[in-house]
Order: C-alpha cells, then sequence, then structure tokens
C-alpha cells in the first residue's frame, strides 16, 4: 500500500437504490421491503447518510419500467416502481440540513426550462445543496412513454446534452445575485438591468428566457456526469464538477482520472474542480469470515431467472434459457453486440467468462449482485486500506457507495467504515460548509453577465 | 340572508400567491418580502393553513416571468421569480399532515408521463393529498422558452388538455392497488397480471406506459381546473373534481353552478364529484371600521405605475400612459380585444368603468387590488353571512382563499373568520380523513383494469 498521503480529503457519495443495489436486496431481512412507496425510508437513510457526513446523496432515474421477462421482473422489482427523484429530493430537503441532494435528469425527453426551474427551486428549498446528474437516454422505453419510435443517436444525444446543458446554466444566471433590492422605501423588488434575458436560439433548442426562478444558492447545482464513452467524457470535461463511473482496477481508475481531468483544461477548466467518484460496493465485517458470509448470504437470495435476466442484460440480450448454469457462457454469446450504453459491462463480463472460467451461475452471481460495480468485502481495515491506495494514488478523489441493501448496508458502512477513514484523517469529522459545493471544494459559478453593463 | 341550511360543509382552499394577492402585497409590513426564495415561509403559512382546517393549498405556475414594463415589474415582482410548485409541496409534504397539496402543471409544454410521475409521486410521499390543476398555456413568453413561435389555439390547447389527462388518468392505473405482494417466501415482489400497458396513441401524444411508480394513495390525485371558457367547463365537466372560478355576484354563481354541474352526468359523472369553489378575498377587522381601513392601506401601497400595467394587461393591452389618472377610461380602451385567457376580466373592467363611472385611478385600484378575484370586507359576521348566503343558495361548494397579503392576511382568515365558520356549522372542526379525497368527499376511482382478467 502506498503511504504517500494526499493533502485533501475523500469525498463520498452514496446511491440510493430503492432497496439498495443487489439485485435480490429486497429479500434481505434487512432491507425496507416497500421502499418504492416508503417515503420514512428515505428520510431515514438520508439522516443516516448525514450522520456519516456523506457529501450527497445521489438518485438515479429512467422515464419507463424496465423491459423483460414478467417471470424475472416480478421477482427483480428494481426500478420498476419508485419515487420520482426530484419530488423525494424536495422532501427530504427539509428533513436534513448537510446533505447535498443530487438526481438524474434526462436531457432527451425533458425542456431545458423545466429542468433549470426544479432544480434552482430545490437549490432554495435546500439552502443550496442540489445537483443534477446530466444523462442521455438510449433505451426504447423511454422513448416510446414520449412519442418517439425509437431513441436519439447516441451522437446526437451527446450534442444535444451539450447543448441542454448550456441553456439551463444559462438560465441559472438570469437574475443577478443582488438582482432583488426588495426596498419598500423606494417601492422598488428588483433592479431591471439585473435581469437578463438568454435570448438562445441553437441546433436543438430555442429558449428565450428569463428563468422565473432567482439565481440559486451555489450559482448553479453541481452538475454531474456518468458516460464513459469518449462523447461522455468530453461531456464530463466540458461541464461536470462530479463524475461516477464503474471502475475495477486501479490502474484503469488511474487512466481514467488521468485522461479525464486531462481534458479540461482544453474547456479552461482546473483539474480540481471535477471530482471522480468510481462505484463502490462493500460488504464489512467484523471479521473477514463475518463479511463473506455476508456476501455468501446475499448471492444466495439471487432467483436464477433474475440472474439469467441480468447477465442476458448485460451481453446485449443473448438469451440464456436452456444452458446449464453450471456450464460455460455458450460460444455464440460472444459474438452478440453491447446493448448501447452497456458497452463496458459487455467486455468485463466477457472477459471474466473467458479468463476466468466462470460457469453461467458464477457470472450471474459475479454481476448480478452488484450490478457491475465494484464490491469489497472485508474488516473496515482491509476496505479502508483499499479506499486508501485508490485515494492516495490519485484514482480516484472519493466514492460513490452503492448499498448493497437498505437500511442495513448502509448502517453498516457509516458504522464500520467512516470511523476507520476518520480515524487515518482521509475523511471529514464535521461538514466545511453548508453547501453542497463548498463540501466538494468547488467554487461558486460567476454569472456569465457580472462585470458587464 | 337565506336561512335554509345545505346539510354538507364548505370546503375551503387558499392559493399561496408568493407573497400575498394584492399587487402591492409585498410593500405590506404583514407581508414576507422575500416569499420567492423563503422555504421556511411556506412552511408556516402552510401550517397556518393546517391550524384552520383547510382541505387544500393551490400553486398557481406559468413557465415564464411576466413581459411588461420594467418599470412596473420591477415594483411589482409576483410570479416574476419563485418556487417551482413541485418541488415546493414536494418538500412542504413531511411538515403537515393533513392539508391538500394541488399545484398547476400545463399540459401545453410538458409530456404526460412527467406529469403523471410527478403528481403521483406527490400523492405517495404526502400519503395521498396531491391534486393536479390542469391548465392550457396561452401566452407567447411561455412558448417562446419551449421552442414555439406561438401558443396552441384556444380548441387545439383543449382537445390536447383532454388528452393529455386520459392519457395521465390512464398511467396512474399502470398497477392494480394489489399489484405488490412483496412475498420473500414465494420470491415474489408483483403479480405479472397486475400491471397494464396503455398503449395509447392519439392526436396529440403517444404514450406506451406503464407509468414506473405504483398506482397513487388516492387512486388518482384529485383533479382540479380553472377554465370558464366553453371548452373549459366541458373540460371540467367531464374530469374536474373541483373547480376554481371567478365569480362577482349569487347569481353568477348559482348560473355558473348549475351550468358546470348539468353538464356531468353527459360525461357519466355525479354532480356531487365535482366542488365549485370560486375565488375570495377578505378583509376582516373586528369592527367595520378598522375592516375599511386595512383596505384602504393596501389600496394606498400601489404604486401608478403598477395599477396601469395591471388595467392595461386586464383590457387587452391598451396602453393608459398620458391618460388623466383621475379623467375617464378613454373610449379606444372599449374598442380593443381581450387578450387571451383573459376574457372575463376584461369584461368585468369595462362594465365597471361605463356602469359606475370610474376614473383610471379607481378601476386599477379596483382590479389591481384582488387581481379580479371578490374582496369581502368587513366583521367576521358579516363577510361570514355572505359566504353562508352563498353556500346555502348553491352558488358554492366553497371558496378558493386568496389571503391579500402573506402570511398577515391568512393569519386573519384563520384566527377570525375559520372560527365563526365553525361555530355556525359550516365548516369542520376535524379533518374527516387522512387524504384529500376524503376530505373533499370525493370518491377514490376504481380503476380501468378492475374486474378484467
Amino acid at each position: 500500500m502506498r503511504t504517500d498521503r494526499r493533502p485533501d480529503k475523500m469525498k463520498l457519495g452514496t446511491l440510493f437504490h430503492p432497496t439498495g443495489n443487489h439485485v435480490a436486496s429486497w429479500m434481505h431481512p434487512d432491507s425496507q421491503i416497500d421502499a418504492g412507496t416508503n417515503f420514512r425510508h428515505y428520510v431515514q437513510i438520508a439522516q443516516t447518510a448525514e450522520r456519516g457526513k456523506f457529501d450527497v446523496v445521489f438518485l438515479a432515474d429512467a422515464l419507463a419500467v424496465r423491459d423483460g421477462k414478467p417471470e424475472a421482473l416480478s421477482r427483480w422489482p428494481q426500478y420498476m416502481a419508485y419515487f420520482e427523484p426530484i419530488t423525494l429530493l424536495s422532501a427530504i430537503a427539509p428533513m436534513t440540513t448537510h446533505l447535498g441532494l443530487a438526481a438524474t435528469a434526462t436531457t432527451s425527453y425533458n425542456e431545458p426550462y423545466n429542468v433549470a426551474r426544479k432544480f434552482a427551486s430545490l437549490d432554495h428549498i435546500s439552502g443550496g445543496r442540489a445537483g443534477w446528474n446530466v444523462v442521455t437516454s438510449s433505451n426504447y422505453s423511454e422513448a416510446y412513454n414520449f412519442g418517439r419510435e425509437g431513441h436519439f443517436e447516441h451522437g446526437e444525444r451527446y450534442d444535444r446534452a451539450a447543448e441542454f446543458t448550456e441553456v439551463v446554466q444559462g438560465l441559472w444566471d438570469s437574475w443577478d445575485d443582488d438582482a432583488f433590492v426588495r426596498d419598500r422605501k423606494s417601492g422598488r423588488y428588483w433592479i431591471p438591468d439585473k435581469l437578463h434575458t438568454l435570448n438562445h436560439k441553437g441546433e436543438h433548442f430555442s429558449v428565450r428566457g428569463p428563468l422565473n426562478v432567482a439565481r440559486p444558492p451555489q450559482g448553479h447545482p453541481v452538475i454531474f456526469q456518468a458516460g464513459s464513452s469518449e462523447a461522455g467524457k468530453e461531456l464530463a470535461a466540458r461541464f461536470a464538477e462530479a463524475v461516477f463511473t464503474p471502475q475495477h482496477t486501479l490502474a484503469a481508475a488511474q487512466a481514467f482520472y488521468r485522461d479525464l481531468k486531462g481534458r479540461m483544461p482544453r474547456f479552461g477548466r482546473s483539474p480540481d474542480h471535477l471530482k471522480v467518484l468510481p462505484g463502490l460496493n462493500t460488504i464489512v465485517g467484523r471479521t473477514e469470515a463475518e463479511a463473506q458470509e455476508k456476501h455468501r448470504f446475499l448471492q444466495s437470495l439471487i432467483h436464477p431467472a433474475v440472474g439469467l435476466e441480468v447477465l442476458s442484460n448485460a451481453i446485449g440480450g443473448f438469451d440464456l434459457s436452456g444452458y446449464d448454469l453450471d456450464g460455460p457462457l455458450p460460444e455464440a454469446a460472444y459474438l452478440g453486440k453491447p446493448n448501447s450504453g452497456s458497452t463496458t459491462s459487455f467486455a468485463n463480463v466477457l472477459s471474466w467468462a473467458r479468463n476466468e472460467n466462470l460457469t453461467i451461475r458464477q457470472l450471474y452471481q459475479r454481476f448480478a449482485g452488484a450490478r457491475g460495480q465494484r464490491t469489497l468485502i472485508g474488516t473496515p481495515e482491509q476496505i479502508v486500506d483499499d479506499m486508501q491506495a485508490w485515494f492516495d494514488g490519485y484514482g480516484v478523489d472519493g466514492f460513490l457507495f452503492h448499498a448493497s441493501h437498505l437500511p442495513g448496508g448502509l448502517d453498516d458502512f457509516v458504522e464500520l467504515i467512516v470511523p476507520e477513514l476518520q480515524a487515518r484523517g482521509l475523511f471529514r469529522t464535521e461538514y466545511e460548509g453548508t453547501t453542497l459545493r463548498e463540501n466538494l471544494g468547488l467554487p461558486r459559478p460567476v454569472s456569465r453577465y457580472a462585470g458587464r453593463l
């Protein structure tokens, strides 16, 4: 393990999958079985995350139920029916005080004016804790809910996303920070020179503005991004302030980290102004044996129909029914094409199958359990050793923690991992600021109209 | 005053305009001057409304800042910069327990899938207290923020609104109420037969479904509607469960009430399943003189530039600058055309000017103050006498209270008017149920898929 210590501290986010990240999380006795309709569950886990001094909770999203075989989906209810993220984060806001509140909103089936408003409003409600994860939609199920016969092409999706983000950031600058004087003596509420009309006319959007929400407390809510494709990395280097990415080896994480930050100067940005937060799942025990037993138990909860469905999705939809679960992946599966948006998972699964000679059952357990996220199993010391090596080795600026099941897996992390991180000086013991931006160590954006007369 | 008593009780909603309904509300010392960015203000007034046993708080909305002269707009900041309603209601939800939470969402610049999700999610978060006010957008400022050169035509707007509402209601039925069995023993989370795909293909929308939110606690969030045009009344008779309308005389209110309810059987609906709630503004004092003095003070706060702007907007944009404030409305003003969406206001203003010989200043004070809503000024007894006459006379099922300024005007209503209503047995002393639907006395909609196999 490296011993050179970084001067900064780790940043930690956590993704609240309804019952947890593991495909069988709902079967675990320490998960909240009705998470998709239980608001109090989310208040509880948000408050736990805040007790653990997490920077931010992040909610993933899709604009459709998942497609698949009912036999599998009805045993694997993740993201079939759950809260809409912006309403949920807004409701969590008054029940928390420091936790950042970030959610996905797609640039494919929303309008920039609506997205700008929602996140600006959440930023005001929460006193500067909002974050927006910019994504593009790549599945047919979503397209069909929005009057389209197919999703946008990859290139068009990213062009559209960049223009969408520009418009949203422009709208956030509509009102100067000091536009509102609210002076009862003169009868003047706001200064006309401090309101700006965007007048955007672009390839994908035409938006006049101004936005009907005051400039957010953070200037702009924090921009998150998660695509690891070439177009995704360009978008991130240009706009993102925190990036989620699945990384499985330190060397690959370091390469990604250098690659992404290296692109930023081209956009006039400092590499310090983007935090790389690879996904991480931890199964922690007071002993290594306890941790391994916890993991074994979780894996035993995966129904074969679910395992095959997850694996099939990861390898481009190749149908595995009929094959021996304890036999190898059929050769034909190697000839498939990845589903749009899951190129990395496709490559990972095939390489495990080939290089480690895994059976179908072993493969689906490996992949389905953590759903492509890196999993660390062990004692707090073992897990923190690994996290520290990645952090000190500049493979990451922190992690996005995916609890295998909720609330149980998050409770474990906060009770066992966080104190160890804090004891080593790797993680905060108190929040540094009151806004998400301050806690992440990001500058507050200057308005594009600053200094103009 | 009539003494025949109705067997049912009055329903009460309240509209939270940021600093209040009066155009000069922000100038009043008892208004929260920074309401547009002050979340705690909304928590306070929501809790006051709940103490007053209001059925529902309602938030108006627009997808643009108001257009107009900066000199006037900067002195009249209503709806220039404020919270997005769904985020705000979601954040209010956990800070209240019984109050209904309703907001406008336009059918012109939203997608049905997104609207269905947001209100379903709010209904789950709040335990069955969500309401959706179905509107169509009729101003250019909004169109320009959504890539359109003009708004939809009146007829097209309402066709689109009807189809939009049908799709949203269809999506809310995607999951049967008992779809989720969440059975760890069998490993089955939901029953495949209890998930339904809408497959809507219509003139304006093509939406496959299903919705990725469980059926709302209320079955469907309560549908509100506010248009009083012919097309608006047809839409209301078909879908609405509560209707807001400006009415200024009991005879007109009774005619509207009979007209609207009379249309419902054609759509297979019972007239009891729609509550007519005309707008009402009250200025209440412990004596009539005190009430009149409160009103005089409010009116004195209107800046002439604001008064002229409001009046000009009401009469189709006719420019009144240069005319003597203490002279009559110029004849040319009578020849204008109403702005789309404000036909009723146009007619009201012109009839006051002609029939009561009001000067421009008197006209703008009459109209600008309550912005077209009926205003009652007096003691609690006087005001409740009037409310009772309208209620017992079947001109209304209740009222939508617009506080002139907030929190002051709402505090007055809850402290002085509500106890008088309760003392006369006209209004509840405890909430009847836990959902908005139960409190309004509305049935829970049966799913369109009920009874099908």
